[in-house]
């Protein structure tokens, strides 16, 4: 083959791949905006929908428009039966994201975005559907019993655990839910929303910009950093356990999940945010183990690698404390960055030419077909 | 909002993503290659399972490896039950890139890749699987009948033909897909590729990557323009009147699909190669009509304009003088990229960094949650 030179901005680090309206990421070092507001201040002050709307419509509703607006995607939450018949032919033991993934394609199916004037009606039929599609395979392939996909919980935060426990959440659950899902809303150009963005730049439909951009959510790469810190600090029995534990594993150089961000340099602005939640959430249930081990983690990280703890390391002992099943964490942050994915789909209708870079040429030099005969 | 400042390359035109052995789209000026082999050489003297095999193994087989391939890829034509089930429940009127979509997503949860281990085999699985996946939805939603998924065609392209007509194809026509599948199977960085290559970075699996190709290659500005110069053609009942049919759309400014190229300057080199077998195959059913008109919309085109047809306008009479419905143009053009997109994700695999891309920012300035009440 012919030697390669090295690229530069090898996975187009650094490299401006379009405009965006709808967040910055690390602007200032550490911060995370969406629209011009700090994710905190709309963590204190707003529900998920709030931030949804904020997204997709372009600003903060009014309460008109926000009662307005719930109420429209709690008409929206049932499944059609063709959907529910494809959820019970899932088996237990399937990747939930795979599920979620072929449950938004069929839904493309049975109800389909036929011209882009759609597109916000189909954007809040998936938020509307998605807890129930995980929901629904989860506690049929798990529990053998076929949920009501319609619950009178206000919000979309509600409405999960509603169907995930079969009753009406705490209110600080719900609102750990919320806070939670507007953490998670929105995060500029990263690989999933790109890949929405690259599918969005052919003109296809938008089931099949969200569900290109679940499978690479997928990745472990991506997603999925909660999950695995669950398992990292579900593996520890106290905070020294976590302590010595860490440090064999620094020491072995294996990779821990949950801490440092490609595009943050000092800090995840989502972490402070969600740690008061999760010592909020130890104190209601009485933990003593998980929200220690995971301070102690936290600690150790810094002290011996400077490394923070990004927006997904608390989220696991978050998630726990409200019951939820660790390989249900990523379906969550689907429901939650849909609102970002459609958001940057809109934009890249709304200005698009089709993404289609060049590739570097490392390959054979031009030849001939042999006969078969005359090969290997 | 801030005013953003013009980007040189929008949508990543002429910048280097990453790079690749596979193949070379207009290095010459208008020339192809897979892995240094001219395409026209491969139409010519392969069939497409020697061209699967030289993306997906490197090398192009030698006769005791294509036997032993093309015994493999026999085995892994019928699909499981569950998979059967899903696709009896997509309506007749879905469109039927939606329905592989969902069809490749529901075989990842049924087959699901564990290890990168098993890449080649689940590539196979897929490469075997699709041709039922699409008739066996087809024929179940149109005529209402369950195809045997299992034939004893010798070729992928044969097997397709088989299914779709409940009958072992002409020898010609088997030959004619065989051609069609070599120039469709890889293409360098086009949107649905790097769809595959975003999602592959994420390291999600293979059944997701795939999945999202499709999804992008579902959109009119990528997959499609096949169909849409059916559409073209079949408006035409004699070369004078597609003349003056051509004329006027040009006056009006009208989009004509299947002409030009975002990367191809001069011709594609594979126009000249389908345009032989079209001929051929109108000779073959007596045709006075749509190739007549489509040489003439070729003349007309370049005289007028200076475009030349692309692979995709003289596939159209190809497809439809073989008998193929229109709507499953581009699924056919699935089963022959996802060889392309199959070896891509390889690629990414072996030499990964994520892809995250930059974003330009032009939108609002930091700003304070208001009050609901303070809000409109």
């Amino acid at each position: 083959m012919a030697a390669g030179k090295q690229l530069s901005g090898a996975g187009l680090r650094g490299q401006v791949a379009g405009k965006t309206a709808l967040s910055t990421v690390g602007k200032s070092g550490s911060g995370l905006t969406y629209r011009g507001y700090d994710v905190k201040d709309l963590a204190e002050n707003c529900i998920f929908e709030e931030v949804a709307y904020l997204l997709l419509y372009g600003e903060l509703p009014t309460q008109a428009q926000l009662d307005d607006y719930k109420a429209t995607l709690k008409q929206l939450r049932d499944l059609p039966q063709p959907l529910k018949d494809v959820l019970e032919r899932i088996p237990q033991d399937a990747h939930p994201m795979d599920v979620l993934r072929t449950g938004c394609s069929m839904l493309g199916n049975l109800e389909p975005e036929d011209s882009f004037e759609q597109q916000l009606d189909k954007t809040n039929r998936m938020l509307s559907a998605f807890p129930a599609i995980i929901n629904y395979w989860y506690r049929f392939s798990h529990e053998g019993v076929k949920i009501d996909c319609v619950t009178d919980s206000e919000t979309i935060g509600g409405h999960f655990l509603h169907l995930l426990k079969g009753e009406k959440p705490s209110e600080l659950h719900e609102h750990v839910m919320n806070v939670s899902l507007i953490l998670y809303a929105e995060h500029e150009f990263n690989a999933s929303t790109f890949t929405a963005r690259v599918c969005a730049s052919t003109l296809s439909d938008i089931f099949s910009c969200i569900t290109g951009a679940i499978g690479s959510l997928r990745g472990p790469l991506h997603g999925g950093a909660n999950e695995a810190a669950m398992e990292l600090i579900e593996s520890f029995d106290s905070p020294d356990a976590a302590e010595q534990g860490l440090l064999r594993m620094l020491d072995n150089k294996d990779k821990i999940m949950g801490f440092g961000h490609a595009i943050y340099s000092e800090s995840d602005p989502r972490n402070v945010i969600i740690k008061q939640w999760a010592e909020k959430l130890a104190a209601d249930v009485g933990d003593e183990v998980l929200y220690p081990v995971s301070v102690r983690c936290e600690e150790v990280m810094w002290r011996e690698k400077k490394l923070f703890c990004n927006a997904d390391f608390f989220h696991a002992s978050t998630y726990n404390f409200m019951g939820i099943p660790t390989k249900l964490f990523t379906p969550i942050f689907v429901c939650s960055r849909l609102t970002g994915w459609a958001a940057h789909v809109f934009e890249q209708r709304a200005d698009n030419r089709i993404i289609r870079p060049s590739a570097e040429y490392t390959g054979e030099e031009p030849r001939s077909v042999p006969a078969i005969s005359e090969r290997g």
